[in-house]
């Protein structure tokens, strides 16, 4: 696609496929893993898990990835920055996010580690935990950022999980900065409670740099101490313009300027897949932010695209969420 | 997995990745695919396609080994030869088959074609229309036919869409005489209309050696010319000990020893996707018949088993066949 003049937003993230296989509880024990967290795992674990793992679907994902595709169903403009390798799930990984109409451009990585895949167990209470193996994602470094991209968009939105490894890390910085002196904002997720515990001295400093925030409760407690969701929220909200903090099934709370902005869940019929589901919420916040409405308008938004994304197996809208919204 | 000593039914095919898409009929129309036909693409046609596509799902499929999927799920013991690449796709391809506990040692091939893809449109009738490129499943060779695994197997099963390479036909009629030799049953499903018409006088000639014959209303038309649904059983039945015929909503009728047995289609609330309706029927009536149960017994087991495939996306079982069969 041809770039347009601006973007509402550009997402930058690690670049994955994900493998979803449906297991149960005992599963999770044997292999040790944690229920409903990311654990980064080398290619020995990889290939472990893997070969004890169930059969599975392949999808598109990666966090920021798929709050790209959650704006382009909405009707929003986007692009994407994230490393694949030039192999056959990086090839899978474009396909899937070009045909929805997000721009994407990032040159592949030739000759080294494979594209990165997320093994998701999904348990019978529709939880989901994510082993992530980031192969080619997390060579994504400062030369892959393209700064007149940046500076097209109203909003660049950046994951937490880019902290994982140094060369994207630098990647993240380099572009909230060019996004700031272009007078764009910044928007953030602190994308999963481990992140946070594994970066907490950078994730600490940074939110006074970062105009949007996005957490759900247990990272707002995690990078905040505060226990108590309303001074966790508190907390967040005293460095940040806006902040965005999901709560479940209770819905989510947006501060912003001393108002806080308390948004209801929408309702689900049968919970299948809780895969994607603060992805999509935070679609939903972005594309109403900078379609102009006001924030507790843009959280029903979220609510909605989050309620979507939790009604199937996968991480990414399956109906036009446009059409969803009215 | 170790070789049981016998093993109920053994598959033959070619081993393919689904990407599967939901797609309007306006796509069918511009690209101009034949609406619930399987047509082989070369890689030039299937890069330019799937470049045009919708985001897609990727699942292991090809045709005889979702029919083993279906049997492992029924409680069948079975294993699978097939040809996949050393590649990513072929790694997902064995990873699947294996973890629902069907034997698969074929070795992959290296070097040369990437794992078979079979680009999928799902359109919003649940028709399945689907183009294949064959990659290195069509490099199955005489030299991958395990024979004492096909000594080993009750039936031996075979697709026809293998006839659509020289070196594939080859390993066709050479696991059929082993089998034979050694006293065991041979089965065929005449896979697709065109494939059929493609090899009309061999497929002719085979199935006087065929013991169990599966064939949908078009291919037993296409094949016997006979374009009454009766009168193309009966032609069949006269040169097959065993024939299986589908007729869509209408269910099917099995044929043998001048005995017809009209099997009633299983209800389904709501048809999603038809991709592995047949394979699943015959995994269904082949567990049947490895079960020592009559005919219609076994015919009904292959209704219910092609009624849980159509209910999702997908062409193989996404719940225990043999819970649902009680």
């Amino acid at each position: 696609m041809s770039k347009p003049a601006t973007i509402d937003v550009l997402g930058v993230g690690n670049a994955i496929v994900d493998v979803l296989a449906e297991a149960g509880d005992a599963f999770l024990t044997a292999e040790g893993i944690a229920k409903g967290g990311m654990t980064l795992i080398d290619t020995d674990r990889a290939h472990a898990l893997y070969s004890r793992m169930p059969p599975g679907i392949e999808m598109s994902g990666g966090s920021a990835a798929n709050t790209m595709a959650g704006i382009a169903s909405l009707g929003g403009s986007c692009a994407y920055i994230g490393k694949v390798a030039d192999d056959q799930l990086g090839e899978v990984f474009a396909h899937d996010i070009r045909a929805i109409g997000v721009g994407f451009d990032t040159r592949p990585l030739a000759g080294g580690e494979p594209t990165a895949r997320c093994l998701i167990l999904i348990t019978p209470d529709a939880q989901r935990s994510m082993n992530t193996f980031l192969g080619a994602s997390s060579y994504l470094s400062a030369d892959d950022i393209d700064a007149d991209l940046i500076r097209s968009a109203h909003i660049t939105y950046l994951e937490g999980y880019l902290f994982d490894r140094p060369e994207a890390k630098e990647a993240f910085f380099s572009a909230a900065k060019i996004a700031h002196d272009a007078g764009r904002k910044v928007a953030l997720t602190l994308s999963d409670t481990f992140c946070v515990a594994r970066h907490h001295a950078e994730f600490t400093a940074l939110i006074n740099h970062v105009d949007i925030l996005f957490a759900n409760e247990s990272e707002a407690a995690a990078l905040t101490g505060e226990t108590a969701f309303d001074a966790a929220v508190s907390a967040l909200s005293a460095k940040c313009p806006i902040v965005c903090v999901t709560h479940g099934a209770e819905g989510s709370v947006i501060a912003s300027v001393g108002r806080t902005h308390k948004i209801a869940a929408a309702s689900v019929a049968h919970v299948v897949d809780t895969t994607g589901a603060g992805d999509l919420y935070a679609a939903g916040v972005l594309y109403g932010i900078t379609a102009g409405l006001d924030l507790s308008a843009a959280g029903r938004i979220g609510s909605v695209a989050a309620a979507e994304a939790i009604s199937h197996v996968g991480p990414r809208p399956q109906r036009s969420l446009r059409a969803l919204i009215g």
